[in-house]
């Protein structure tokens, strides 16, 4: 076998033991919501992981490694394969097996635990595993040492190659953009109304619905599956198993734009190439770039005008009680109010970028220890006040809303906002190629997008990074004018500037 | 560490490999019904499966054995743990790693093909992969020869210790009394009717019931779950994470005895001490045994007349159209009917027997390749007419009907019988410490039984064989006799005779 050979078929297995990593997590999450104990499943989780570990870091892979890079003429697949192992190998075998072990029971039971201190807005009752996750990764930040700065390193693990000084660079142009933004559009004087998404909306139509439109823009339901959850995510079981997960709790419209959002990152993972099944490439190659996906369909489709021409008498039908009478360009304003609010997930497309440079900059004082994790929610609370001017009235609303820091996912939501200026960028090339796409919604034709998305984006997994990928696809670099275009084309007219 | 000890947690790891393995199944089973590949899974169950095998047939696990052998004076719980270790290694180091793989690939693919040749009831479509399991299995039982039959050998898998000529004298003893009880029945003027139970029973009101007598007999949800699927199973994905299923879509009442089958079996695993928690002991000591707990609840507690004076009445406001002026007597006798009928999990406690007098024969030949899988349908058809006087009308109810050859079960279906018949024994035990423990039924309070299993069977996990247990608790050998004590004390009254 040669040696490219070799080493592929040595990070299948990797990557089926992640397969089933990931199996571990979706049904704690998904099927263990009420159980007493998670213990077992810690320790489950935890094995898993140190199997990949002993595989990734074993002298068979780093010979397997230097064997292939002396290999010359590669095409991008099997240069790829070679970059993303050595990636992994480097990475990992700076790491001790106890403190991958750690983690991963840590993040079991942590994720249980947030879940409860959510339910009940409690901050204290997360508080110590918030604390050890938050040690762990700064352990694990040392370690890695991938730059010099911890939250540097621990980015570079979601976003590959990005640090944390590139995106303060772009986070710190855009924030007065965004707050003159959203200060112009309240100088409107016909603001839209949006008392009608605060109505009473069952939550099995909604679930039906959302279901519905999800098999519409794509969603091959003999290939994947939609759960209900308490905080909504997309994962990956095999090349041909991708589940999303929905919540139906939040004021509506959320559970139905944030299904779409979740669609998008399945209809990526769904769309990569055969080749690179089981392969170290069969997955999105950033975050960033994942988030793009997601939040294109979630908004730049699923807020747009013509999805809703298709879409809003199905849903009249189905909510008569609220929007028989409800015009269409009234609902469409509605759904595309800009205005601060607690919950990032459900924040509007401007806003949504104050709500991740709150996190992106409390995220970086944590690493570094300049902040305490039991000075978090008092922290959280004034810098909502200081970027969106208003304060959560309780730790539901606030620290306590997102899943994330309990996984020791710390470093991953800068990728949020970077996904929305990706969108945009790549949206704008679709544009330029299929100047008529909208079009298509009105008649609940999405393939011409998704057909776009697949040849251009999904197809490739990891094969190339994202700002690899983002070049080939636009042209260009990240460039956030389009976003600013994008939003600004789109919400003048809805508030009549 | 000490040899036991170091052997302990050798195996712990072996253990929670199990769990995950488990884990991958019930998914499969109960998530992916619809999927259109599973091909994947199919091959992260086999990986999984290659790493059990790697570590049960290491050297460290022979020498681990080999020194734990040498220690004297040990207690019950170590000796079973060297025992149960050393058993599974010698019969794990037979069986090529290749084999190990092959099986269960294709267990996980013949699943979900037995699933849509049932639903087709269509044979023709399962067979290449029938013939295939049978194959995979007469190449184990070939490597492995525990007994020189290769129908024991399997046997011995499911039930340690029992081979063929044991369990064939016992049914074959069994057999003609059972037939002469069932024409004995049917010579009574005065036969119960069950025409009561052909109406309609609405499926979501059946399930919600069924929770509820599940958690009211002992199931506790926060350390276990209940879903919907094809062919109710029960499986234990941790010590305190036991996860039962259930269908709805068979005559009324199989969803609710069919959960309390499941339930039975659940409330053993869930009853297993701490001390054995994740260790080699931590499950039921034999399908056979496991089977007395299941037929005990679903058939002597959950077809008892004491059961249904607690629950009748909350039947009948479920089901007011059917039941709510149907005399409780009446209802009572038509859950105990005796009659042939096609499908096993729903026969009734005499006929079943035979059901699986049925499938011991047919496995037995199949093994020793003296018939073909493709005569199965057939053969299947002829031997119902010998032994229960009945023609299925087509293969889902016939040779289709049971998931268990398509996950490689051959040598399973015995224990069921088996089951039936420990628990008769059983049960007479518990009577004669609790004489009255059936009143206990009328009132709700099913922990007097529970706790007697706890004590004398659940905790006690794999410590002790079958044939140990049964005269650890009921001071003497399997004794059929118990069997038809029982049936005769229950049934004569309500065939008037």
């Amino acid at each position: 076998m040669s040696a490219i050979k070799e080493l592929t078929e040595y990070f299948k297995e990797i990557q089926k033991l992640s397969y089933i990593s990931n199996l571990l997590e979706w049904d704690q999450q998904v099927n263990m919501m009420a159980y007493k104990s998670v213990e077992g499943r810690s320790e489950q989780r935890a094995l898993i992981k140190k199997l990949l570990h002993k595989r990734l870091t074993s002298d068979k892979a780093g010979n397997l490694i230097s064997e292939a890079e002396k290999l010359k003429d590669l095409n991008d697949i099997d240069a790829a394969i070679i970059r993303e192992a050595k990636r992994a190998y480097e990475q990992e075998i700076k790491l001790p097996e106890g403190l991958v072990v750690e983690i991963e029971k840590t993040s079991a039971l942590a994720q249980q635990k947030w879940q409860e201190a959510r339910k009940k807005s409690d901050f204290k009752l997360f508080e110590p595993l918030l604390k050890k996750t938050v040690e762990l990764q700064r352990e694990k930040a040392t370690k890695l040492e991938t730059y010099p700065d911890l939250y540097s390193t621990l980015i570079d693990l979601f976003e590959p190659g990005t640090t944390y000084d590139w995106i303060a660079n772009v986070f710190n142009s855009i924030k007065p953009k965004l707050t003159d933004f959203v200060k112009k559009l309240n100088t409107s004087s016909n603001k839209p109304d949006d008392s009608i998404l605060q109505k009473n909306y069952d939550e099995d139509k909604q679930y039906k619905l959302s279901r519905e439109i999800l098999e519409k823009i794509g969603f091959d339901l003999g290939y994947g599956r939609q759960d209900k959850v308490t905080h909504p995510f997309t994962t990956s079981l095999a090349p041909l198993d991708v589940r999303i997960t929905t919540r139906t709790t939040e004021p509506f419209p959320d559970c139905i734009t944030g299904t779409i959002h979740e669609c998008g990152h399945a209809l990526y993972e769904m769309g990569i190439k055969k080749e690179l099944h089981d392969t170290i490439l069969c997955g999105g190659t950033s975050l960033g770039i994942h988030e793009s996906q997601s939040r294109m369909w979630e908004n730049i489709v699923g807020r747009s005008k013509e999805f809703w021409q298709y879409w809003y008498p199905t849903f009249q039908k189905s909510f008569p009680e609220n929007l028989k009478d409800y015009p269409l360009e009234e609902f469409y304003r509605a759904i595309n109010v800009v205005q601060p609010s607690f919950i990032r997930v459900n924040a509007d497309e401007v806003t949504y970028g104050l709500h991740i440079i709150l996190r992106f900059e409390i995220e970086k004082d944590l690493i570094e220890d300049k902040i305490q994790v039991n000075e978090l929610p008092e922290l959280w609370n004034s810098k909502m006040e200081d970027l969106l001017g208003i304060v959560p009235p309780n730790d539901k609303e606030g620290v306590l809303q997102d899943v994330h820091w309990s996984m020791g996912y710390i470093g991953y939501f800068p990728t949020y906002f970077l996904g929305s200026l990706y969108a945009s960028q790549i949206y704008n090339d679709a544009l330029k190629k299929m100047p008529n796409l909208n079009n298509d919604y009105k008649n609940g034709e999405f393939s011409n997008l998704l057909n776009y998305l697949r040849e251009n984006i999904h197809q490739h997994g990891s094969v190339y990074r994202a700002t690899d990928l983002i070049k080939r696809v636009t042209g260009e670099q990240l460039n956030p004018n389009y976003f600013f275009e994008y939003v600004e084309k789109k919400l003048y007219p809805i508030y009549q500037l």
